[in-house]
């Protein structure tokens, strides 16, 4: 504990710094997306390897893969202590709607207690907030509590494509004990909670083709099929009006939790009343039985996210379309898998497919649903550098999201993550005017000081795991499967 | 006659400088529906003025309206003759989706038999040749057989929302025997036509309204009713597979046409097997118990147009979005009223709007299905005019389209309608790529030419009728009500 106390008091002097540095991260518009912004993500990534250096990190590199690179780094001199992997994201959102930021979104901006721009809390605040506590290490003691590997990605925005088979191929020189992954929200600025559940994802395109051109509505409106008429006719048949998808098969995997869980649930997550008012929405929705929590974290939803076809102008255009192509994002709850429920879509397309247009379904992206096993030690050390960090307790939450890096990790390197959030439900990741409270940057940078200096504690209890980490991991992780 | 044939040699002799002229007037990006065109627009009309007065015609004048202005000019110097009022329209629809050209769609681009540009067909060409018609007499004979009146509007594609007032307003002014309208199709090269209905129309946008901002469809999916969602569920109950509209009572007044009637448009209409060929499809769709002509000409359709909300580009953007507004055009059939209509889409909407999102409908054209008289003596003299012209008989067809100032100008001068077109199926008006077919253009100024010629020899036989316009006009349209 000598150590974290410098490594604390080095962290505070340093906050005016951190800042700067935060906000030089920030103005790389490292959108992975955007094919003309690759150049700009190339240039975030060697900031980001040359400052790992810089903070003392060694075997700082740049790894290209076929499209934004990854960022490593490490520092492997505790012998006998457990080794975290520190996963972070590098690359952003599109900044669109553009007229909507109050400042430019590459041009941080501070205003009170937030620092506002592109990324702040997805990714690149978030991480940084683990990079300034290792440094705040380096700097005082000239060493780590713990061995760490930094693994910051380029493409996580774009659903990792490159990452997997990373991880496979260096899965060696990348074990560890525990990952960390700082990239969701906490309830409130004292309200810290570790993720032990996220939802997968599966997005999709839902295409109608019709008429080889568009077609006057007047002189052949009633002869010919329209395919957006049939697009929105197909996504009405996908699901109720209370939300409950249509899919033959598709809830047959969904798990059914108990009510001990279910109970854990409705005392730590948030009441439907919060829900609502994180999303500005006066009247709830989905499946009846379910809290919103429960809707959104052990219950799938489908959301319909873009409908492309048409006339999009303002005024009248009084054509038949020749094609629509509808936008779909399912969110899987356990024990749901994207490649069945891929395949179920596919059928049900088949059979609601009306005469008169041709379908054609594109998948853009799949990720299985998260679980973390919440009695892993790992994980009540955070609970416990959360505590000391926010001076409240932790509490452990479901999340609605996806983050496929979760799964890829645990199936690749068979850890448990750490989900250890920094960002706040306001946050406005993905959208306009995206920011992160400065307050619990700052605190995120001492949860990791504190997470990291008790992870240095750890060896001597986990030796057993330490020793045969992939075998442990493994092996933890399909018990965690069996309890959840 | 002999005027004719000057005029006739005259118009041959002009034609590249007309095509270049159509092409001066097409450059015009008059895109009535889109604010940003309103200046061009302005220019346009300015133009078309100034192009009046130097084929000889007089009074030629720009008058202001709310939006878009209206050209008139007239010749008013055949004493004892009739009066024909020529109507177009020089507004043009949106050009979007702009990608699909193969040329830019105000650079108008001649490529073998036709000239390429938004507004080639609907209405600028098609106008154009009245124009070259009546130059055609006033170069060679200083003078007109008949007395004219052009009038030449710029909101036809948004709906005429001034047209109404003005010609109630300056009816005596606009005294005439008939009116052209030459704003149609007809079904090739050789086979002229003259249309004798037309349907109604009714554009409306129905929007959903949720969520104040944009949120994540992990974090908030399964518990916040998707407006776009709400909106395809919404359209979907619309109409059945066949496309028949479920609103109560929509059908209640669509009128029953007898055997005989039926059979006149199974013998002159187009096959099912042509509509296919014209619209580009391999299938037909629609109500069953009628053909595709009669689908689209007594019977009403209903074409969702459009979907604006949510994402639009490519990839995957996992929000609910904020509010969706569906563009909805509906096809009315004799003897539907488009307010009755209306009311009745309101009603059925507040039935089925779903809980959890604030639908309102916001109607942005109205227009009466039209019938024309078809014995009546002008009519007599279009079919004459055609054949002379193309070579071919006329045959009396019903469009699906809607033209609202057919209903506007029966209602407000109490005269027929002569609905005469020169376009082709194929010209993809509305549509990427539209076109006129050159040799139909200059067929249409002959057309005009000899359509003119006969008319200065009507004032005789039709002087019963010229000596009290209005009452004729009114009796002639209330027997034609009856007839058809």
């Amino acid at each position: 504990m000598h150590w974290s106390t410098h490594a604390l008091a080095f962290a505070r002097a340093q906050r005016k710094k951190s800042l700067e540095e935060l906000k030089e991260f920030i103005r790389f518009a490292s959108i992975s997306a955007q094919p003309a912004y690759a150049g700009v993500t190339a240039k975030c990534a060697a900031w980001l390897a040359f400052h790992l250096r810089s903070v003392g990190l060694e075997h700082a590199q740049v790894v290209p893969t076929s499209r934004h690179p990854i960022v490593c780094a490490s520092w492997r001199h505790a012998r006998g202590a457990q080794t975290v992997l520190m996963y972070g994201h590098y690359d952003v959102q599109p900044a669109e709607p553009l007229g909507e930021w109050r400042s430019p979104p590459f041009d941080p901006d501070v205003r009170g207690d937030n620092i506002y721009g592109r990324g702040a809390s997805d990714n690149k605040g978030q991480m940084f907030a683990h990079v300034k506590a290792i440094e705040s290490f380096l700097k005082t003691a000239g060493g780590l509590p713990v061995n760490v590997i930094c693994l910051f990605e380029g493409e996580e925005e774009i659903g990792s494509p490159n990452l997997s088979a990373f991880l496979t191929a260096n899965r060696i020189a990348l074990a560890a004990n525990c990952a960390v992954v700082s990239d969701m929200q906490i309830p409130g600025p004292d309200r810290p909670a570790i993720t032990y559940a996220l939802r997968g994802g599966l997005s999709i395109e839902l295409e109608a083709r019709g008429p080889k051109r568009e077609l006057h509505s007047g002189v052949f409106g009633g002869a010919v099929y329209n395919p957006l008429q049939a697009a929105c006719e197909m996504v009405a048949r996908l699901q109720d009006r209370e939300g409950r998808i249509s899919i033959p098969g598709f809830y047959d995997r969904v798990r059914e939790w108990d009510a001990r869980e279910r109970a854990y649930m409705r005392d730590v997550g948030p009441s439907d009343a919060q829900i609502l008012r994180d999303a500005g929405a006066t009247m709830g929705w989905g499946e009846s039985g379910y809290s919103l929590y429960e809707r959104t974290t052990i219950r799938p939803a489908l959301t319909l996210t873009g409908i492309v076809g048409g006339y999009q102008g303002s005024g009248v255009k009084a054509a038949i379309p020749t094609h629509a192509v509808a936008k779909l994002n399912f969110r899987l709850a356990p024990d749901q898998d994207p490649d069945e429920i891929d395949r179920l879509f596919r059928e049900y397309v088949a059979q609601i497919a009306p005469l008169g247009v041709q379908t054609r379904v594109r998948t853009l992206m799949r990720a299985k649903p998260a679980l973390v096993d919440r009695t892993h030690p790992a994980i009540a050390v955070a609970a416990r550098a959360y505590q000391q960090a926010f001076g409240a307790p932790a509490v452990f939450l479901r999340n609605g999201g996806t983050i496929p890096v979760v799964n890829l990790i645990q199936d690749a390197l068979k850890i448990p993550v750490v989900l250890m959030g920094f960002g706040l439900p306001d946050d406005r990741i993905h959208g306009p005017n995206e920011k992160i409270h400065l307050p619990n940057f700052f605190k995120g940078v001492e949860t990791s000081i504190r997470f990291l200096a008790e992870m240095g504690t750890l060896q001597a209890a986990s030796r057993g795991r330490g020793s045969s980490r992939l075998g442990s991991g493994k092996a933890l992780f399909a018990k965690n499967e069996e309890r959840m």
